[in-house]
């Protein structure tokens, strides 16, 4: 169903850009926009807006997709090239373009229609996701919620001769059960010194003795991404290990704490790269503190140094400090949270105390 | 290290074009020419290749990129945009431009230079890989051993009350401990019913006496895809399942037995739907006969009634014909080919004989 609300959210934008049209193809901004989830591979799957609140759905027979009311259906099929229906939707002079639709179809479109003018048109609707509705709120608190369930349990399931693809094959199977869609990327567990490469894919490695264990998990449930890191220690923790342990919690607790509406988002970055360059660790916190979170894991807002925009509430970001010594460990602890009128609300609540698992 | 036959492959299409410049950006395609592999998110990852052989790769210092003689190499950072960069790279005129770029570069490339003319350009490199090399058959057969070995035990792991997402999670589960690499979708494993869909999702669904079992599963291996259907029956098969799923393997049958270089593509899925269409099963054979694999799940070639493409040595594809009866059952065999200098080499061995397992 056609969400009436989001679509004149996206065209008062347009308007502030100056913009009359623009063509959306980024499947989760469409869904955002109609309720309608569609994986269109190689198909074209388009959504077109005018400022007069025009809507036209461009898909395939394929997708099954069933006539709603305030909503044009073009229906396309397999060896019909789809650009001449849009062609002629499409009026003269700019027109905005979703940032990551396929160049094979711009390309096919500015050849049919010469008197257009293509620009970056991603904004209006990236703007309109930035502030998550109640509704979005909600997906995103329930996501967090079975992410907390199954972040437990994955601690609890630790033991002497585990592997980090075992573990993380089971974060898998735990989402699946608890209603998680597939996640196109694996689950990140990580032991001792493979915890220094923060995207360290989980292979065969067995868990030893004195081990950092970095958990993170994340999958859409419901189109809704959570996204959640702990860290916790096998059977004993060093001397060395506690200092960055700490280090790494001050730092997601000073940001937590200072999160409100109205400071820039590079405060947050700030406030935790702060602790940590104070703890000494500041070169070894190699990336940003996080990123916006919501139909897609990695979205708006960048939680990072250079990102100026001003926290808005509705806005739900990570918060992810981590430091990272080469050969040696990783420690990393992300919350979700999102930005109220007042401050913040954090979205997990798995415990942050240091903790030692046997 | 750069492949330099492969690049000299790519420069003769070009040619063949009239194509003096292109810019690549499918991660497997420049994994194709360059052999580094890397996951650019929303970072800009492109080769600029001329017909003078000028090779030149843009990265983001996160990538960790390397030199190699023969490739230029231009690593940006995050926060800098790299457009400036290629653009200064580029000549005016036409310019060759993948087809999945996203639009957001090419938008902000067309602004940088007014004097160049992009058109779609991906054909010079699918029409490479298209026609696999030694190297590449030798990953395929390796990606296709696994898979014969993972479905096997897949089978033997059927029991009475088996869910469909029990099965596909140790699917997984198999393919990760033998190497694979994850896969972005879940492996489908289908019972009764569900299978009339042929991308069902595994859900709870409980096995059932009688049962129609569709698994077809796939996951990259070493960076190529294995792909492979089987569809066997739980405890007892009606006379009807016997009949679709005899008709389904003379379908399979007789295309792989028809599949030569030197004839259309087309008349591969003309062999299969016909088998299918005399059995009375015609219209309940609702997709094409298969699509090319290698370093994509599907890429080239089109294995269809639309594709008069000749059928050439080194080309790899799927065969997989299917009977879906709505509300009452699925049959789906199919196995990955490759085209060899007389005939074709079918890369999978588990059995299509008639198989009830208990």
């Amino acid at each position: 169903m056609l969400k009436q609300s989001r679509v004149q959210r996206v065209i008062a934008n347009m308007e502030a850009e100056q913009l009359k049209q623009i063509i959306i193809s980024s499947k989760e901004s469409i869904y955002y926009l109609t309720g309608i989830w569609v994986d269109p591979f190689e198909r074209m799957f388009a959504l077109y807006l005018d400022d007069s609140g025009r809507v036209v759905l461009f898909g395939n027979e394929l997708f099954c997709l069933q006539p709603e009311p305030g909503m044009e259906l073009v229906v396309g099929k397999d060896g019909v090239n789809p650009l001449p229906d849009l062609a002629s939707v499409v009026k003269p002079g700019k027109i905005g373009i979703d940032k990551t639709w396929q160049s094979k179809y711009l390309i096919g479109l500015m050849e049919l229609r010469k008197d257009i003018v293509p620009v970056n048109g991603s904004t209006p609707v990236d703007m309109a996701r930035l502030q998550k509705d109640a509704e979005e709120i909600e997906a995103m608190r329930n996501a967090s919620r079975i992410n907390d369930d199954v972040m437990k349990t994955a601690i609890s399931l630790i033991h002497e001769g585990a592997t980090e693809s075992e573990i993380s094959g089971r974060i898998e199977k735990m989402f699946a059960e608890r209603g998680g869609d597939h996640s196109p990327e694996g689950q990140i567990v990580s032991f001792g010194g493979n915890a220094a490469d923060p995207h360290h894919e989980a292979n065969n490695t067995v868990i030893r003795d004195g081990d950092n264990i970095v958990l993170d998990i994340f999958t859409p449930i419901h189109r809704y991404w959570c996204d959640m890191t702990r860290t916790v220690f096998f059977c004993h923790v060093s001397e060395k290990q506690k200092t960055v342990y700490e280090a790494v919690k001050r730092a997601n607790l000073a940001a937590e704490e200072l999160i409100r509406p109205g400071l820039p988002m590079c405060e947050f970055d700030r406030a935790a790269r702060k602790v940590l360059e104070n703890a000494g660790f500041g070169k070894y916190f190699t990336h940003r503190l996080g990123h916006g979170c919501g139909l897609e894991c990695h979205e708006m807002p960048e939680n990072s140094s250079a990102n100026s925009m001003i926290a808005l509430p509705g806005m739900v970001f990570s918060v992810e400090p981590g430091v990272y010594l080469p050969g040696e460990l990783g420690v990393r602890i992300e919350d979700l949270v999102v930005v109220t009128e007042t401050g913040c609300e954090v979205l997990n609540q798995v415990t942050k105390e240091l903790t030692v698992v046997e």
